[in-house]
């Protein structure tokens, strides 16, 4: 019998599957375009092939857009938003609008021609996830975003060009997504009904039961949600509640960039290389810190979605939110525990 | 400048990114796994291949499964939800859960074997309109379920297994989707604040506006809307409100069957023949006639939603519902009109 299970945070329905259940060998990962742009953009010597840099971490004595940088944060040179003007918000009509105003940086995470990011070093990655904390802070300043979202897209399949080079990109909005809207409303809920973090009594329950824990490293785990969309479908979630990714210092990025590396390398072992996002929930901008926004601290907790792009998505899901996952969240967790 | 525009009835923002605008040309339809699958199980003779039909359009005096009839309905042989069973909710520490009970039933749209719902008549897509309708509200009796979805999948890349014979799904569910609800939310909360309903507002600003109008056929109108998350997503509603797809009639079925007509055949001209999803949008069941129920009749429209499959959605897309869409919906809506 398929089960139908409901998401604790925003109540989202999914069906499990699991009378058809598909193993990691079911699935043939969409491998499109993978013809290689050459030369890289992104690596160290071609600094002139992309604007100039917004932020580094370089060795001593190195100047800006020269070599001897370990990451390397550059503006998305055909952003998807703009940087100048102003909001300008205003109706058409019955409708709302305002100006594409945003920012949108790639996050180059190796001067080295690397396409995985499980190959780098913990302490490179590490890096990485500080230059993230390092951005969503600048941007703070800029009064016209409400929001920084931090993605990666891995192979074209997964919505990125093809260049074989690991990197991130990061989009400040002037608007609060709606998916993190509906998380926010989501906790608070719980937490006005139960007094709780509806994240942290997940962690507590998945370290517990155990049959969706992946990984339990340095303060941080690698869970199977219980009503994951996606097969695979994977969170990290810090064991200690916080409702900001920008609370993680340079001993805890060490310990995020274990398991981030950790799990990685399991999905691409496991799942012969598959095209994946992952995206960092984290609570929005706050400059009020009252009212409405002071809760948000006790009552959110941010985390990172890990999405494997293993199946297509239908008229059914599109239609009603409610996805069709044919690999049980505890086959999964279990699949990725056994990894070599 | 990029625009960001807020969908009226739900508030997702999207991004129309109109700097780099696409146009028909530019996408490459997605034409993975073409190869038929033969001898389709969908044609007249060989009724033996489905499970028993649940309902038939049927010339008088043929009997089920066998040959003679226009439109027929079988259950989904490898159903994603089983029709036996009780729902038996029940907590799992502190998740929710519930057996995966529901209907999945396949509609063929013609007992030729034709691929193209537009190269069915008026007259046989109207047939299979009004098949929804009373597929709909016989599952109304079984008290299990909330609601329907009807949907369809055209070729592989949107969902489909590969048999080239147009026909639909239809999924009763134990709960009512996600994505009804927000829009029954965000419909109430303009009625309360309007007092008219917002997709009447619609109507009548496209009708007035013209730009983002398709199609203004025998009571219907086919509309780009204005926050369209996907190139060439279009909307088909009834001028006159109504928030059940079950009060269509014989009369107005056909009305509805030729905009459904119109408009795929000029997507497929347009687009190359492009797989695409549509769902019916219609008000969930509502057994209680009072209280919280009885306002869905004012305040919310049925409608359909169709959606081309030209771009893939990433990382930025799963993580926040922000949409980003290469095609301005004024552009989508010149483009269609003008098709010979």
């Amino acid at each position: 019998m398929p089960e139908l299970r409901k998401d604790p945070i925003i109540g989202r329905w999914v069906i499990i599957a699991n009378e058809r259940a598909k193993r990691p060998n079911d699935f043939k990962a969409d491998q499109a375009g993978m013809k290689e742009v050459l030369p890289c953009p992104f690596c160290e010597g071609d600094e002139h092939m992309t604007p100039p840099e917004i932020r580094s971490i370089r060795k001593e004595g190195t100047k800006p857009n020269e070599p001897g940088w370990d990451v390397r944060v550059v503006p998305n040179d055909s952003p998807v938003l703009r940087i100048e003007g102003d909001l300008n918000k205003r109706p058409h009509g019955i409708y709302d609008m305002m100006n594409g105003v945003g920012a949108n940086e790639i996050i180059i995470e190796t001067p080295e021609h690397i396409d995985h990011m499980s190959d780098l070093s913990p302490e490179q990655i590490s890096k990485v996830l500080l230059t993230y904390k390092e951005r969503i802070e600048d941007l703070e300043g800029d009064k016209r975003f409400k929001y920084v979202l931090i993605f990666k897209n891995h192979k074209p399949a997964a919505g990125a060009t093809n260049i074989k080079h690991c990197r991130s990109q990061l989009i400040a909005l002037p608007a609060c997504p709606k998916s993190v809207k509906g998380e926010l409303e989501g906790a608070r809920k719980y937490f006005e009904y139960k007094d709780r973090c509806v994240f942290c009594d997940i962690v507590s329950q998945e370290l517990s039961d155990k049959k969706r824990l992946i990984l339990d490293i340095d303060g941080f785990v690698a869970i199977s949600p219980f009503a994951a969309r996606f097969p695979f479908e994977t969170w990290i979630l810090p064991k200690k509640h916080s409702s900001d990714f920008t609370s993680i210092d340079k001993n805890s990025s060490v310990g995020l960039a274990k398991v981030l590396k950790e799990l990685l390398s399991r999905m691409n072992k496991l799942l012969n290389d598959p095209p994946y996002n992952y995206i960092i929930h984290t609570a929005p901008y706050r400059r009020a810190k009252e009212g409405y926004w002071s809760s948000i601290e006790h009552d959110y907790h941010w985390h990172i979605e890990v999405i494997p792009r293993l199946t297509r998505v239908a008229g059914f899901e599109w239609g009603t939110g409610f996805y069709i996952n044919p690999t049980p969240p505890e086959d999964a967790a279990k699949f990725l525990r056994e990894v070599k």
